[in-house]
């Protein structure tokens, strides 16, 4: 049999940053490249304890089919919560409980853009997302980020130039790769060419709630008095991302076309998961969660950059200071040569991912590295470090 | 704000049934159009109990990140039990673990295809499937269901005029909403069209192991050495349809496309479900379940004929026998009008589904509608019959 495949994914080329891996799979491999949260950050006595209950007092609740806009109680909480501590969301919008914040960047691709319209990202942005917008046939505009977020000058002259643009996506806290927030200046201008232009923005915000110095920047939603946002929140990072659960609060008519288009896809979220993550919101210390995370994290971010002055540094590799999030981007020196250097420090047994893995072009030439600081141990840290330091001698002059 | 949403969601149209459904929430109502399980069907002691041993033993393991083939062991055995079982699956397929087999649907249709393409499909088909279909710009050519399943001839003469046909989409056992199966020969028939005109077949098994009475009928999948069967399985009718679990087994260019439409969609499918659902088929007595179900359900179906041959028959009603699922088909008289007849009938406090909403043409003229007997206790079955007699005095001659 000769299979004929879809347009849109004939074009999704495999990942450059697959091959790489392959090898952080080995064990002796010290992974860098990974975003996953630290073990110890989960609730695990708090999950037991709600799962069992679950089982005693509703356990056909949690077993039965529910509804795809999600668990009204859950949908409730997270409403209040939102407007509460972010002042997200007002009687316009309505909020649409996801499996996982990946498939909000799928609902809201295939809601909203027809094959050849440009969804303008960060460049670099999470390729997570940039696959999903690819995989609608989207075309892909990337605009560079600046220590305090997106470059605006270049940001209006993309939206001059691509008449078809439907959405402006960006991660606003701690952005993914970069670790870069984004000013509250930035914020209200990109609102304000968003409106001029008549483009949605979708903001992503998994790492918001983990800052760990500096002001709280608000939400860009929070500025959104014409519904031009579509606000996209995630369980992943602050109870688990094993459960699937994430929420997306968008104005009322897009809100219509993303249950139409949730129902489609998988009828709707675990409901175990939905369940679990209302109780843990509600009825545990939900902000002392988020606090502990803080403190873990920020911990974890200090250390590594500790590491990183004293052996990364010297050798001329950059760093942002980290003040959030769980990644930061690692520049090398120009004359280096990136992909190569990647691929030596994997052979060398520490895994980062090149940071052309993010750009909407992978082929464009770039000399960062993202790493990550929440999923290794701090042993695993100061060897990872080591090791890069190691690798990097090799190549700097 | 003035949205501008895809082409692909801007041809959904809101579904004629809706409307009805909205009836179906008021609790005096009784509702025959659902599709839920049995809440006595649901093996609650044992999830209970797996669960809290999940969080014993392996605690991270539900909570962090998993890949987005599946869980491992849930992928192994299932390829074990279906191919043992069903001889379903050889060393040229690989399985891939779904949040639940909606998006099986969405997942295939994505990767197989463009606007325009053709999808054939079982005229009455499952409702969802067919909006997942539609929600890619597919066109739907729907076949005629007869009593052993497709007609064939039509099927035939479906491919012969569309040249741009990529998918059969079969329900072959119990289909939903007809309760149909269709025959061996008709089968062997199918697959040896779908070689010849090139086209892949995509056979959704949700109620395969719900068989009340009659022969098995082998699985098209097991007929299937050249690789053009997507077999679609789920746990949603055998263990909990709450969990969104269900496996696609597919030839393996398929299966890598369909791991990348997923990695885009939603990562990964929850992890406490998949492992559920993996400690409960190997570790209990998954077989004796199977076996309570089919007990509790063809009792149900039996009640159901019983009702539906001393109020509706002697009016001309006319359905056909239940021999597995959880749906059957009943037909009014030609003189009546189907619409309306539903209509007074959730006026008349009993709901059930309007055949012409399981069309590819929901406009087509349709004299059908489709009852469920899983969901409702027999006391609200029995006054569900009862309701739909009293209504249909009404409109019979």
């Amino acid at each position: 049999m000769e299979y004929k495949f879809s347009d849109r994914v004939q074009s999704l080329k495999p990942s450059a940053i697959r091959e790489i891996f392959k090898y952080a799979a080995d064990p002796e491999v010290v992974s860098l490249s990974a975003g996953n949260p630290s073990p110890e950050a989960f609730p695990v006595k708090e999950i037991e304890e709600i799962s069992k209950k679950l089982f005693e007092d509703n356990p056909i609740g949690v077993l039965q089919y529910g509804i795809s806009e999600g668990y009204p109680l859950l949908r409730s909480a997270l409403t209040e919560y939102m407007k509460e501590k972010h002042n997200v969301g007002t009687d316009e919008d309505d909020i649409l409980i996801t499996t996982g914040a990946q498939q909000i960047m799928d609902l809201t691709a295939k809601a909203l853009v027809n094959e050849g319209d440009v969804i303008i990202t960060e460049a670099p942005s999470f390729i997570g997302s940039l696959n999903t917008f690819r995989s609608y046939n989207a075309k892909l505009v990337g605009v560079p980020v600046e220590s305090d977020g997106m470059d605006m000058t270049a940001l209006e002259n993309a939206l001059k130039e691509n008449k078809n643009s439907k959405i402006i996506y960006t991660i606003p806290n701690f952005q993914n790769p970069s670790g870069i927030t984004m000013s509250l200046e930035k914020r209200k201008k990109m609102y304000a060419l968003a409106k001029e232009y008549g483009v949605l923005i979708l903001e992503d915000n998994p790492y918001g709630d983990l800052r760990y110095s500096g002001e709280y920047v608000p939400c860009i939603k929070s500025l959104d008095t014409e519904g031009i946002v579509i606000y996209a929140g995630s369980m992943s990072k602050v109870i688990s991302p094993g459960m699937r659960v994430a929420y997306v609060i968008a104005p009322k008519p897009v809100f219509q076309k993303l249950v139409v288009c949730k129902q489609s896809n998988d009828v709707h979220t675990n409901m175990w998961a939905q369940m679990v993550c209302y109780e843990f919101m509600t009825k545990y210390d939900f902000d002392g969660h988020l606090e502990k995370l803080r403190r873990i994290y920020s911990k974890k971010a200090q250390y590594m950059m500790d590491l990183m002055d004293e052996y990364l540094v010297p050798l001329g590799i950059t760093y942002s200071k980290i003040t959030g999030g769980l990644f930061t981007m690692c520049s090398l020196p120009k004359y280096v040569d990136m992909p190569q250097f990647c691929k030596d420090a994997v052979l060398n047994k520490v895994c980062v991912v090149p940071g052309n893995a993010f750009l909407t072009d992978e082929s464009l030439e770039c000399h960062t590295f993202r790493v990550n600081f929440s999923t290794p141990t701090d042993e695993q840290l100061e060897k990872g470090i080591k090791l890069l330091a190691e690798t990097a001698k090799k190549f700097i002059k």
